[in-house]
């Protein structure tokens, strides 16, 4: 199984919240070595950002997919 | 500082790779607790999803909002 | 009319299920010669993907737009 | 294999365009029974929509995961 | 023209970055009456907003989508 | 604070329409001085864009992040 994705984290299903149209899934036991975002290099540049920054790493929960293999 | 996303993950910059127009950061030293997906009930119905499950979580990395604070 | 975005598919809709803020809108009859996809360098060489090869073309809800024309 | 998405679609690459850091793949023999989309209720309202309604399916490449089998 | 969208804005191109896959697109002139979001109620509680609050609204460019009517 | 991604806008809070997994967040007061689309060359092309033209700026709202400084 190989995705066109950069970030392909393990985990485990945690909490599991319903509602009528969508549903949130929390996971745990996360196992996430290397992650990567891309931007333009513009943003890059505004940030001045450079190998060995402390980053905040944000993902809105709709941009994430599970897969149950 | 409080942001409308689900996911904050700390993490350092390890690998920058310039192009043009776009870049791509790498991070590792990934510090991430609990990750959140959204999707519809239909999906999770479908998925036969439940608390426990080993999921694979993945996100493009334009998805991925770095933030330096 | 022109999009920039690389996925025009006309469709049409077949069940809505709605819910409090959001709704879930099924299309059918659908009509797409081509779809494109944007990813890192990096995936596309770990998945050694190439011409002619049979993939699986995975979009989330969220990320689709329907315009009314 | 299952995922936490609406739309799998199956399909065959076309053409492969390759930059520095990003790359565009092309699809086609696309089969797609169905799709879709989420929006907010307040959407459906204003756009109208219904049951049989034609409507435009736009997708950015960059939301689109290609996934390898 | 009714799109599945909250956020309707009108520009004018102001500038253009060319790449080799993808490029920038720079708009000014904005008038945008009002603009919104969707988060999950998790997120909106730990953030405590409420009506009146000053928000910053952050999206990142592979999001936007321009139409040329 | 620094954000990787190009649209940062200021606005102020006007409506929260709670539902059971997400909410909806108007905003108001908006300034914004530019706002950056990143495409495909293949879609600045076929749109024929160039400097000066009028285009619609439209963003799902579940691409839009809200941050409370």
């Amino acid at each position: 199984m190989k995705y066109g994705a950069r970030n392909e984290i393990t985990a485990t299903v945690t909490k599991i919240k319903k509602g009528e149209v969508m549903c949130q899934v929390d996971v745990g036991d996360i196992i996430a070595n290397k992650m990567s975002s891309v931007m333009t290099m513009e943003s890059i540049e505004e940030m001045g950002l450079k190998e060995g920054d402390k980053v905040k790493v944000v993902v809105k929960a709709v941009s994430v997919l599970l897969i149950k293999e």
